[in-house]
């Protein structure tokens, strides 16, 4: 007979610390690629859109999520992209075919259309430049349009397309997934490295205020991982501020226990990112550090199959649709902590993506707009997790999966926010059948109490969500207290969890 | 005293197959050089010009050869060529410096009006993109005018431009002779592998059902073949589906024995790219085999005194305008012998070129039209060398030229027409003054009787056609007769022959 | 006490040649750079503007230095320069963010108008093509539209704007400085050589008749000097007619001995270039010889602390004006020297730059314009030393410096102009404190005397010309004379000498 309760135990610290965190680390990601933009956050004919056409329903959600950063426009799509078909009167732009996922493309919307949106959303936006087909002199004149004031060509265009002030965007990607076969006009290593260094200095030369993310891997496991971070990092030391990461978790083999331990596999990518960044940072006896930008994380893999058989050439068809299950949203809970064990050198992090594209937000075209269950561990982690990450001692059992030894029952992150008094304790059950019991020693909180205890648990892995009917959707009825100088936690069997303190 | 005659010996049975002919290896060429296009094919000025401006006495000689496929537009006029300055009204196209040849290009045929020559002719197009000048973006710009529908900004271009219908040309060469230090824009190996896998990538997003050509050695003269081949394939094998081979035959030594030897430079040529090709289809353990496209052969030699002479920046100057010998003709059918013998792996080869530049057909502007002596043995290989290729044993007497051992008399190439039921022996006596007198079994035709024997000969090897005068031409007058089961071919000295044998 | 004299000896003789003087080693620069074309050549609103907005004061100057070439337009300017945003009707010329300087370029000074004024200075232009943004298509096009007479679209164009005739511009640099970590779209050696062989091609076939100067090092401080010269020269070698060679000379540490010697640091670099030139011609086994055009070279230092806080994105605003001293002057008469004593291989060299910035020529804006210390040696040198320069024997004395060995005190250069009968010898004496005594034996000149002995001479170092004040001119009181076959040369302390002698 199974045991009900496993136990493990914490060690809170105010004094032990990650790091303060970047807020950016809860950024996310609009490409142009199925229904993300057209039918996601822009349809001009539903009736919940603005006078510019932008769904105030699904801005409500991303607001709600307090989202930081936007990258925007691509993804894949930015490396066959020309920057001035989405520019100027609507009317003339033009209709392209789309390469990278093969959609038609009427660039109804564009840079300028997307600065106003993430405006509207209280967002930042991390721009892309096109590295693929383009070079040097798109990306002068496209930061030119962007951010500079007026009086030259590229910036009174700007003007003279209704957008008087600069959108002054501060994070420029260089470039997307180069390292990708799939990546139109993809490049080697050594052809990366050399057009991302000229291109950035270029850049730096237009706006030395801006902040440059130099591609890394496409995921850890491309064959070029990670010389191709060591290589291309040799040639944009100088210019790069951050160097990016991708990944996406699968459980196509449905092996819930193996995929929840999948997070190991994103800290490990980490790792190994921070250690090639600084052996190149001593190769160049550089007093400089380049932090991480992993801006683009999810689970993927449920509208693969469907994918493949997509017609080619439709406008917006709803492309890589994800409908997340609950231990989906496990998971994701277990990436944040991973993000956030890593914010001393994770600075930046884009939950791809937003809306529609295996995405927290989906729509029906002319209709709702629902949460999928990934929705809530990327909401209260991004509205409670501010402040300074602490670096708990932890003591859990460990199970061994099929791709992973000692995994831990107990995942977790916490936060300190000094400026409420507020201590915040993430933590998952990996267990599936067992609640597992956490003794957290919180010394150095005296007087803290448990204020709120938010538990996401279904007792189906498979629950999701639909436009009809919320199946999984977090509750505050935790049963974690505190006694003294301990914070007792009761973490269900397979759960996400937020427990936050106060005196 | 000389013997009259030499005897040989073949066998030819059905079940010894080559492969199923592709017709495509009677395949020819017009580049925008000298009189090819303007004053050949097109000259408005013309009597027999049509409403489109195409010379009518052209085309039928054209249709006479049933040519299935016309590679256009270069050549190495294609590496400096901006396709877009060939579409359009007229009246706007701009006049241009053309660097290959150096003359005045004034683009008044382009991409449309060739595909409506070709249409005419009742030929397909084999395109070019330029690889010199230019890349990804203009090939795939290009793509989508010629072959999508419609709905997007380049193929909407065509409909505008008169085209309502996509041209849906299928077969495209990646560049062209990118390995020649004299082509504008030319590459390494490792440069144009990299530039045309990653421009091939882009094109079959586009259309995926293209065929793609990559660029082959110039010759197999060049210091780099085939070292080229290996590189480059290495590179495009993923996207190719043939590599092209390109050579020309010379008598610079009026070395008749030697001249008529060369197609056993051909032979050599095309077995080292095929055992190129398969070297890298094991080094990447592939399951694809690549195919080779002979898209520039013939002889050439008798003007190029003169064309280096030439003024440059005339409009359709008289370049490259060889007037072909008897010797000539009879080198070009063995050369057409060995693309079928090799029509496992050839499944392109083009004749080069067509009308007046190194061609069949002659003009003069404003005048006559004429064949010259090759376009004989073109002409009868391409109208009844279709079905299947045949493997016939062949014992011949041999010779030693300058650079060539053991010289076979008889070259031979036999084609099995199921269709037809009809066996056609293709055959050429090398020997200068002598009849060859050949013993052909061909058991598995039983009843097979010649009904046609046409003779190429003539007593002088420097023989040549012009617009008054037709010196050289086939009779059919030819010996040759079967015997129960033996064909005993009698073979003119210094001959081609084509023997057709029905039931 | 120290000795009031020393002495030192020469031979001069007729037969003893360094090469015929090309006259373009007198050659200079403008760069679109500060004040150098806009306040500088350039000024429409100053009452000595001619008709077409040139400055008269300023082109009296220039036509007196006799200026036979000018490089243009840049200079790092060109690298990230389109050529077609400064020609056509200057309203509708774009105004650009200018990266390399970091100033507003509004282009209403472009190709047409600097050949303009070329004209009236009476000068050539050397022009540069942009290899950092661009390649082959737009050299090809800008030389379409200089240099082809008429009849396509760049040249007739051009015609359109004005300029019927070509400029027909014959000296071409293929980029600039492309070396240099600075450098817009910087390149590799190897990526350098092969873009500039493949635009060289096309520009040669484009004008067989120009001449093409292909990227030598920025300095011979540089790291991959002398690399650089072998792998660029191994690439272009067939096309390119002369490499380049910059370099510019400073006092920072104000050792006026050591910066007096600094001469010889070019010619140690010369020699360098010249040996990789030819090992390269001994690798291509080629016939042709590399010649040298060192289109930068002058005393640059003063300003450099200055600019380094100078505001961006300012219209023509006072960069690189250097002020400079009368040492400076004598340097640049060594340099001037140096250049003549290779003279046999280089055949052409640029003081940069020639108004304003670094430059001999200073102006204010809407006021006067003067001549600087560096005017002086630069007028003299170019006016008086055509024809041969001869290859003296010379015995000094000589000193040690904080970075040289062995200098001596006596540096000089002698030319021979056959057409007047005259012999130039052109003299430096390097000593601080005491007058150089020179016994010149010059035996194959009889009956040569003394016509002229040019002084330029300063009690202080640091004396310098301002639009008020002239405080460094030449005097021609030296009292240099001949005594049968011998001259006696008597040089001041510090001082540069031109004696001029005449049967």
């Amino acid at each position: 007979m199974a045991k009900e309760f496993i136990n493990a135990k914490m060690i809170v610290d105010k004094d032990f610390k990650v790091s303060e965190i970047d807020p950016r680390i809860y950024g996310s990601f609009i490409e142009h690629l199925g229904r993300a933009v057209y039918g996601g956050i822009f349809e001009p004919e539903h009736p919940e859109a603005d006078e510019s056409g932008f769904r105030q329903d699904v801005l409500e959600l991303v607001k709600e999520l307090q989202v930081p950063i936007v990258r925007y426009p691509g993804g894949n799509m930015v490396s066959a992209y020309n920057w001035e078909d989405g520019v100027g009167p609507k009317e003339d732009r033009p209709t392209r075919l789309e390469l990278a996922w093969r959609t038609i493309e009427n660039n109804q919307v564009g840079t300028n259309e997307f600065a106003e949106w993430a405006n509207k959303a209280g967002t930042d936006v991390m721009m892309a430049i096109n590295l693929g087909t383009r070079g040097i002199d798109a990306a002068r004149n496209l930061l030119e349009y962007t951010n500079h004031p007026g009086g030259t060509y590229y910036s009174d265009l700007r003007r003279s397309h209704g957008y008087e002030q600069p959108h002054n965007f501060k994070t420029w990607c260089l470039g997307n997934e180069m390292d990708g076969p799939w990546q139109v006009g993809g490049k080697t290593a050594e052809e990366y490295g050399r057009l991302a260094y000229e291109t950035a200095k270029a850049m730096k030369l237009v706006d030395p205020s801006i902040e440059l993310v130099s591609c890394g891997s496409s995921s850890s496991d491309m064959p070029t991982f990670p010389q191709w971070e060591a290589t291309t990092l040799d040639h944009t030391y100088e210019f790069a501020d951050y160097v990016s990461l991708h990944q996406y978790y699968t459980n196509y083999e449905d092996d819930t226990p193996n995929f929840l331990a999948r997070s190991m596999e994103m800290d490990h990518f980490i790792k190994t990112v921070i250690s090639t960044c600084d052996y190149i940072k001593a190769k160049k006896r550089s007093k400089k550090t380049i932090n991480l930008s992993f801006d683009e994380w999810n689970v993927w893999f449920h509208s693969t199959a469907d994918d493949n058989k997509m017609e080619p050439w439709q406008i917006a068809p709803p492309q890589l649709e994800d409908v997340y299950t609950f231990e989906d949203a496990v998971l994701v809970g277990s990436l944040l902590h991973t993000l956030l064990k890593h914010s001393d050198r994770v600075k930046m992090a884009c939950m791809a993506q937003l809306v529609n594209v295996i995405a927290p937000i989906m729509t029906d075209n002319g209709g709702k707009v629902w949460k999928q269950t990934i929705f809530y561990p990327y909401y209260y982690t991004s509205v409670y997790g501010r402040g300074i990450a602490l670096d708990p001692v932890v003591e859990s059992p460990k199970y061994d999966s099929k791709d992973f030894t000692d995994v831990p029952y107990l995942d977790t992150s916490v936060v300190y926010n000094e400026e409420k008094d507020e201590l915040v304790v993430f933590a998952t059950n990996r267990h599936m059948e067992n609640t597992l019991k956490v003794d957290c020693d919180i010394r150095s909180f005296e007087g803290f109490r448990v204020i709120e205890h938010v538990v996401l648990e279904n007792d189906d892995p498979k629950a999701v969500n639909t436009a009809e009917q919320t199946n999984v959707a977090p509750h505050n009825k935790g049963e974690s207290h505190t006694d003294g100088g301990t914070l007792h936690g009761i973490l269900p069997k397979m759960s996400w969890n937020m427990i936050r303190l106060r005196k």
